[in-house]
């Protein structure tokens, strides 16, 4: 409608109803109208390839079902993150293409294959066996937007060596994630390893002044190592986004 | 020069060089431009009245007085907030017009008698004698903004008594501005001898767990008295600035 | 009876039977129920069209249908805020006339029609779907306190050029109201867009170091835009509260 | 025992098995049991009229019950706090004659009536409904102790004018304890109105910034008022305790 | 004056000038200044024995001379806190009549000898020589109040047997007041050794986590030891106040 | 294998194969390899005596089970932290041989009895009853690892005649372990009672400011004797770890 | 020297005067200095072109210059991060070719001029002219580490118009650092606006609960854009140097 | 003086000047000073090899030197810790013999070599140049109790290479002391290098979100590795003191 709003102006500019400087008059006050028009198309180029999500947490299953409904109708793929495995199961009866992963609590729908967009390899690396949630939504993000996904679970620094031996894999990744909770150090060590970005996500396991992933955060944010950049706690999902942002380009 | 782009486009469709189509395509992508045009109006047209303030602080005299020069050729009155006394010597020695308040530490520049645009009176209460910095830096935000301020300093709870004593010049006031340390207990106590909006302002004044005005802050936002809202520690000139906003109305 | 007191002594001097020393000295002890009684005068005619409130919280329902009979019998309009759908059933068996509104957790018992006192109109705005509880908290309030009421819901940062497109009605608001939880940058730019005050309500809504809503609040305090006042975090019912003072004006 | 070994180094010395120089050495060996015998000694001058106190909170019934028949044999009175209303009703199947108040969370054992030790009257004070279980706490822990205990409970700043009322019963109490959540100000205000000392007891009454019970606790202790001193988050045991021990003067 | 204005009514009604109705109505606008007046009145009484006390850190010499100056000519005693030596080099110049201790940083002028009103003796505990400043200022704002006073200073959780060795001193005092930094676990020691009340004053003496005194100030508040209450960070004059007020009793 | 990889390429080198170049290349890049292996190495010889440990708290019962049974194959001990009784139950159906301790929440599994390699005897202090689950967890795990381990439970600072009484065992410890929850104060006095080291485990016991084992962790880290080092909040398992690799030396 | 010890390994193997199972032996201890070495060819690769930095914070003027005299023998550019003018004037004394950048406190010395690696533009936004050193830091390192770097300073929420009018050059950046202090909004807006990386400096410009920085990095931490990652505040140099990581994919 | 009433009970009762009881009465009030003396003899033999030790922050030159006189007499050996440059210049005139460590700013005094006590190496690590002072003052401390100390500085997580190394010595120390700021992640590698025990002293190094060394204590308090062990931020003295109770085992 706002574009036809501004077809209007411009036809009665074009058809001499009104002057140039009405018309100018009357776009000014229209610019906030256009941007919307403007934004909404740029923002459909945006989600070209990047898959819409939506946050399950606080949604009902109506909630989630019904975005998801009006979604699917434009896009190839819709992300529900944070389901609960009883909530899921609720929304899969209504959508049973749909798949869920009960470790990230993803439920996943898509119309078709995606396409390979990103360039290299993602590789998502966790430190313990409770970072994994964490880490696998990172990576089922970073698969969905198109990406090349590799893991390496369970390889912190009381088992350090094992990250060694995986040091092949991990020079040859473009971007890599790394999730850890309790002191948070892992993302240092593998960022010392490589000259690729490395997004951090330090994720709330651990007890006392673990301080449900603050410490892990600080100590990210404090990393030794320069090529490292940090999202929020738990925040898998960003940690996905961003890697595929860096891998598109 | 945005507005020139606009009429170019314009005339092109009044002269029929481009159509009616041609021209919405074009205006899309000016779209941003426009804005930028149209903020600049809107910017100008809430200025009015409104002084253009200079934060002071962390620039030096020949950032301030640069700064003043070009906005004092358009607008009526300007304001440098958080200047020492050194600093403003410096300054008044370029514009012996101006004045400084040393409490207040601000500087203020104008070229004529300022208008009372505010509807009603703002009264400034401070709670002690160290609090009155702030106090003094709303009580001057508001005046330059053109409205009626009156001052009621050192009235906290240690002399409550004298606080009750001006009871029938608080109930006046169409806005309260209340600036206390410590505690911060004063403007739920003001809040409840009145219906009309107190806008709160903590002060960094106290030692020990007074931790910099944080408690006064916490304190406020748990204010028993419903009609009190918060600005940030020590920030005397937002509480004068949303106090003429409400004066305004 | 503290005035029935008060008259006594009064009668007592006018009738010669204690002399103006002796009047003096009863009224001096007299002087805190004096306050008393003019403080429920005072109290009283503060009241007239404002809600009396219940924080239904910690209350049982007993003691929330007590409160409010003993209410209702000398007020237009009772409000019991923070009330769960289970505990607000039971309280609607005993006052079938009363509404609830199950978003804003909300019971609302009034007599007649109330009367619109606010003289513009407030808007609430949202940011994020879960941000709606406390805004329309803020809302029913202020619909309750006698105030023309307008919601602008889900239209955060994430979709911006929704805000801009509804920037006249943003733009005709007396008085704003804005909920946003995460990182509570929506009240900054809607600030940005008026000369009107804004109220922000900080909410509890994101993960990780949102902090259970300090994040969002801490933002608030720091906004850019001058014309932003904070109240405590979810406080949708003091935000209502405050912009009615304001609307009131 | 102590004493007994203490006895068979002064006998051994008196019939002059030992010598002085042995005896001394001996005797800075048994230092610490000395202490020990004195300690205990001590403690229980210490407890006569005070009554030993369990922590309810983390014992089972099973432990509760087993303490209370130990303690009972040898005291007066037995108080056990924090006990909900669950485990309560098992421990006075055990011990019927045993009272237990609901809202304290406390259970009282005692063999006689208690003689009052305490030489005035302990007023305590609460803010709102819910801070009176810490304020209940505090009432009957003193009342335990021996004192004569007045309350006067939902008097905060919301109702100023009902504490003003009761100026009178304020100003003749011996010690005052003030139990308050949110903002915590009522302390330094029954403080200002009074030379006695006030002990401040914030409560975790509250929501969003009051930070379970510590934006209280802050604001106490940057009380404007100095006769008052501060303990810990909801410890109305703490304070009835040293409100007794000032009271017994 | 105000008293003046309550006689003047009470002459009217006495002389039939004003019915009881009138005398009433005007005696209701009146309460205020009655509170001011009876407050003027109650806080003179408070005066009595109490000094006046003038928080000198954030004051200019002029300001504190200004002061002192009206406050002496009414008072028996004046106490000025938180004075650096240069500062107070100046003020003894204007009375030279006046005492200035360094380490408290209090400056004291009085009349004549101040009566002992305390009717025990409190006692002022150390744990370290840097907590000497606060526990300075507690000791002489009590002896100020007219309490005797007595010091035990140095004698630290470091050489505990230093303080079993004042064992008796400790055991006869009133109320003992205790300053300690660190780990601020000095006041639970002692007040597990006497029944009497214990007011805890945290200094900020400490560095890394000792948080400025925030970790004693935890810790005090944690106390195992019931009969201790405590005060602001380094508030060694809010520790002897309130240790006169109980004192006093 | 890798040490199959390093095998291959000495022998290609022994043989002729490859020249010292060629093999010094191949190596350079095994390196990785080389030090998993080495790890590996010196992580069974590590493992010899020292007890592989399983955090039980966020696995499940079929992963609990499942790494148990890979580790009992290799291992003398095997040790499962964080285990709740109904958890636990099912586990031990699949390793009835296995013993359950439910204060210390700790699975041990154990093929023959273990040697002790410890040198001295480690001993677990614990301030109150509420803090033995952690003391206990320091206990179990201590032993499993080859020690003589002795408790003192409840003798804290309320008690604290109780702990000298126990003054020789204490002083006949190798190492301490101390765990202490509220104030945190117990630490530091058996530090002054012993040369030795001492283990202090802040635990998350208390109410209002113990913020969850917050402040007890801060008094430790304040301590004034020297001789304490601390762990994490409830770490009880990380103390014993400790402990014994002190009483290994 | 490691490589003179594992040749010596492999020449004794070669002329077998070891034989296969000792030179086994002997590399497993070795592996370590095999690392050693492996690492430092590789760290030199990831050198080349990136350049070593000095952070000069806490060094003395003998230190830094001292340090670049070893680095430049081996390096084509040398930075030094966080100088005063003071150091950096006596540092340019001994190295006349080098250049000093005092808004960003950085020294740069290079031999020759560097060749660009990285691939697009690197645009570094600042919100404020008080954020201008952090995204100068930042922009200086990306443009020595070999990238075209682009710079858009003062552009925050106070003039966001300004922001869209550099709409073209915004979006075709490959990646973007935004610099932001107070409530750090910005570089959820400029996220917003495109699909590309963009790293978040939050700086420690403001007052009161802007918390040095604090609040900045909280807000980012929880932008609504997915495409954000952020660094620790006023790092800066991190920004930077990860930005480059990032456009030489 | 103690011993000497002690003795003087002793010599009465062998005179038979009083009896068993009459002493026993009178020896439990002297249990106190008996410790005291106890205490002084224990004391004593603690200080046999360890250092007393002055905390020379907060004293004066004349303070210190004042201890250092009436220690000296007495002692081996004296340590003061914390003495800027100027004042140890100060202090050095009058002991000329003393040894002063600007780095770790240390003074040393010793009246002749001092024995090795401690029984291994003591090995003391810092992560970066800026973390050498705090782990200079713990090297100096361990070095004047008797142990053997050696050092490894500057081997932190952006060099870690140089740490493998240095693993054989690593390996050899008895004890471990690692000093790191910033992140704090050093002790962790360490500790998973070796089984010996580790004690990390977190630094007040860097700078945003290291917050004075907060962020490496929160890091070595969640050490993945269980043997560490953690002292105050800074506490170099502490690290040395508990690593020689541990050496001297």
């Amino acid at each position: 409608m706002n574009s036809t709003t501004l077809k209007k102006i411009l036809d009665a500019l074009a058809s001499g109803d009104i002057d140039v400087c009405q018309a100018q008059n009357q776009l000014s006050h229209l610019a906030m109208e256009d941007i919307d028009y403007a934004h909404i198309d740029h923002h459909r180029s945006l989600r070209k390839g990047f898959p819409e999500v939506i946050f399950g947490e606080s949604k009902s299953v109506e909630q989630i079902t019904g975005i998801m409904e009006r979604m699917i109708s434009q896009e190839q793929v819709v992300l529900v993150t944070r389901v609960d495995a009883e909530k899921a199961s609720q929304v899969l009866q209504r959508f049973p293409e749909a798949d869920y992963n009960e470790t990230a609590r993803m439920i996943r729908l898509q119309k078709q294959e995606l396409a390979k967009t990103g360039q290299g390899v993602i590789l998502v690396i966790s430190a313990g066996t409770s970072d994994i949630p964490a880490a696998m939504e990172a990576s089922l993000t970073a698969d969905a937007m198109g990406n090349e996904v590799q893991t390496l679970f369970d390889v912190g620094v009381a088992g350090i060596h094992r990250l060694f031996a995986h040091k092949e894999q991990i020079e040859q990744a473009r971007v890599l994630i790394v999730a850890a909770g309790m002191e948070g150090a892992l993302p240092s060590v593998v960022a010392g390893m490589v000259s690729r970005p490395v997004i951090a996500v330090p994720t709330s396991v651990g007890y006392g002044v673990s301080l449900g992933g603050i410490t892990a955060l600080l100590g990210m944010l404090n990393s030794c190592s320069s090529n490292v950049a940090v999202v929020n706690i738990d925040n898998g999902f960003g940690a996905g986004y961003i890697a595929s942002s860096i891998n598109r380009i």
